[in-house]
């Protein structure tokens, strides 16, 4: 009862840490912009993922074979699923790149974000249209209309941090050409808006022309940037621009904040491991009458009939878990996420988000015994495409080190070889699966989920393989320079020197 | 393009700030446990909210009448969501105390921590079993096995960070009674486990008393607050105890982090703001061959039918996004959350998730025309409900403000008077929408969908109002001190020192 620091104290200490700020902003009236920001990643990772709800939901009833009509219904809502995702990712980013510049907020600024945010909820409805009626442009034309509402409320945004500049970020504000970037941020938000509304006019009476111009839309950053790097090689420059000493900018292939990508995707998975629950709560609670008829009132063999939703169940959490353990593992080691990175993550999280559909398709199993490795394979190959992107963003990440990752894992070391061996258990562990369907007639659902329950004892024992692994190399070293060290003693300190042994 | 200070340098100077705190973290291998906490928030929040859709996803066919059998369906699903959402926010707590005593994590305390949020994702279903079968007592015994294995993760927690004092936040670790600190909290930790053993013993011969002990276990906090306020009270100690000069513990009445409080309510509203456009997706696009039989192939007609859902949607969404701004603007004042704010807060957020029934009912009004007024006083009292529970919370946060506020609103000011007045609005507007369908026939769910697009317009207009009156008041004031004051062209720095117009 006599501790020197008490909690209370440290609290009230931070909580004063910066009164003269404090004060400064209550007198402007602006706000941190930290919290909204979570809040919109939040709505934004929910509304891209949330699609896979209706694709999973799909009922096929036992007795129905798997028809041409379920086939394309199936197609549709997958569509709209990865149509919504993709568009949602762009329209994060692009949310991402305005708040970079736009500092702090207040009042007015943060009912013109639930504004925004509220238009893009629309968007997967506009899919949803444009998939059910591809030949009817009153589905493009509504998504022009979003996408351009999205434009005019950022544009409005952008006037009105301007218009008091002690809301924009200490990098606009000190800088002396404001108006010049301040014409150009708006130039920038208003072009893909600008792009909608020809498409807009076009779906009036030509409608492909529209389907094309909103690819284009999309993929604006992407084919922007291949077209800057194809001008790069064929007019010679073969070096690339130096990024340090480009001025500030506020373009399409500026960096994204690394925190705003970690929340973006914890959203992804925290929403993707409750999706699991639900179908196990709406589903596998039994009928009080189906107890009483078929299983004679006990309870406990009525749920053991659904013993396999459990398993696959628990194998599926862990596989979502993981998958999230690797991600938090590897943006551990990320100081910031370029473009590609960027584009690789939503990659990665789209699959991530079709864990449900694996789930649902292996879990279903029990009650509809048939093509049961061909569930396997499904749920084999999103957990494979998942993981292969992130391993990916990994190799990304290495090939601009100096830029993109933390200096203690830039040149190998023991934390790097982890790296490489967490990334590449799950890409290997689903390929082996998927092997195994082929080769083995034996092989069933319930393997499978005790695989994916197992692979977390694999991570720990991966850990101790990989810590021999470096022990070995550290002998074989220490042998081969015929220095015998004194410090052997602690392998962790010497191993940072060492390359990654990969 | 020769601006002073680029991007990718401010970039680059951030992640280099602290390379020595790096490094350290480096060579023990602990990471900031700040993603995962806020992992585990989305997953919590979500968790707890998403109950609400077998509510809401409750048939009701338009010729079936709301007969018993569809009465109790509905009140069990209703339990369910209430009991799971308040289990949800009593281990949210729990977990958060946790982690303001264990401040790093490693590789093996984050897959530790994501087999506790597995076991919480199960105490859904076990809810279900309960009220689905609350005559077996299968149900409780399987809530217990998962509290008691929520329990045994954590004090495996506990023990790890203990064993590796790194881990620990900096007052522990300085603190010289460590091992005492280890012992209480271990103890707290395990107090609610081991009540479940006693309750999953009980179970298997006497189940009543399970289900009272279970009611202890979640009411725990507040059981032990009240009882100690008692004490207090009866013997003779009337003035409350000095919490600043308090050593620091980890007890069940310690205040939660402002940051976590925060990211578990923002986690509600964007999960509930995606569950409405999520119905809107599954079930407002029309099927083609209605279109082509009904319509005579017009999508324009046939979407026209929706319009009452699409008004639904719009009234919610503004809503929701509204107390999500009201919530946002009192907690940029506060400082610390007590006790009592929190389980104020998990109340009103318990009603928010209520916000998606509120949503269907009145929409569904467009299909199944009757009982209109029963489904806006529904939705009126969701809403009063949610905003009263935000009010409470100002209203709490005033009693200790000296604790619990930033120091800029302690004492009156206009930011003071203007958070009085968001409050207030939500309150009002629904008893006020309550009252005009018990006096008016002709109120329609038209008109309430209006009202509610309508209120962000009142915000605006409020503050107007409120810098009107207190531009007022400062007249009057000056008037009646007889010193016109010269610099009275800045009304907001004098306001600071006003009382609060209320």
């Amino acid at each position: 009862m006599s501790e020197p620091l008490t909690q209370d104290q440290a609290v009230i200490a931070e909580g004063d840490a910066l009164p003269c700020k404090r004060d400064e902003d209550a007198r402007e009236r602006t706000q941190s912009s930290h919290r909204m920001l979570g809040f919109s990643d939040a709505l934004l990772s929910i509304i891209a993922t949330v699609m896979i709800l209706p694709v999973t939901h799909t009922e096929i009833s036992p007795e129905q074979q798997f028809d041409k009509s379920i086939q394309k219904l199936l197609a549709t809502r997958i569509a709209v699923y990865l149509m919504t995702f993709l568009i949602v990712t762009v329209a994060w980013a692009a949310h991402t790149r305005l708040f970079q510049v736009v500092g702090k907020i207040d009042d007015t600024l943060a009912l013109l974000n639930l504004a925004c945010m509220m238009t893009i909820t629309l968007l997967p409805y506009t899919f949803s249209l444009m998939v059910t009626f591809p030949d009817v442009p009153l589905g493009i034309f509504l998504f022009c209309v979003c996408v351009i509402t999205i434009g005019a409320v950022q544009a409005l945004i952008v006037s009105y941090a301007f218009h008091f500049p002690h809301l924009l970020s200490p990098q606009i504000q000190c800088s002396p050409q404001r108006a010049l970037s301040r014409q150009r941020i708006l130039c920038l938000v208003l072009r893909g808006p600008a792009l909608c509304l020809v498409a807009a006019v076009f779906s009036l009476f030509f409608y492909p022309m529209s389907y094309l111009l909103m690819v284009t839309v999309i993929f604006l950053p992407h084919i922007s940037k291949a077209t800057s790097w194809c001008k790069d090689k064929f007019m010679g420059r073969m070096e690339p621009p130096d990024h340090s000493v480009q001025p500030f900018s506020f373009d399409l292939h500026a960096p994204l904040s690394k925190e705003r990508v970690e929340a973006f995707s914890d959203g992804v998975y925290a929403i993707v491991a409750t999706l699991l629950i639900l179908d196990i709560c709406e589903d596998n609670v039994p009928d009080p009458k189906d107890v009483q008829d078929k299983f004679h009132g006990s309870l406990v063999s009525a749920l053991g009939a659904y013993g396999p939703q459990f398993l696959a169940y628990f194998g599926s959490f862990a596989t979502v878990g993981l998958l999230w353990f690797a991600h938090h593992s590897l943006f551990l080691h990320v100081r910031k996420a370029t473009q590609t990175m960027g584009l690789l993550n939503a990659l990665s999280l789209a699959f991530v988000g079709g864990l449900p559909l694996a789930y649902q398709q292996t879990s279903a199993f029990a009650r509809q015994p048939r093509d049961e490795l061909e569930r396997v394979r499904v749920s084999c190959a999103i957990i494979f495409l998942a993981s292969i992107f992130q391993f990916a963003i990994w190799t990304a990440a290495l090939l601009h080190q100096v830029e993109t990752l933390q200096p203690a894992v830039r040149f190998g070391g023991q934390e790097h070889a982890f790296m490489f061996a967490k990334l590449a258990l799950y890409p290997c562990a689903s390929l082996l699966a998927f092997a195994a369907t082929c080769l083995l007639s034996r092989f069933s659902t319930a393997i499978f989920h005790l695989m994916q329950i197992s692979v977390p004892f694999a991570f720990l024992l991966l850990r101790l393989l990989v810590r021999l692994a470096l022990a070995g190399l550290q002998v074989i070293r220490s042998l081969r320079s015929q220095h015998p060290q004194p410090d052997q003693g602690e392998p962790e300190a010497q191993s940072q020197l060492l390359p990654a042994p990969c």
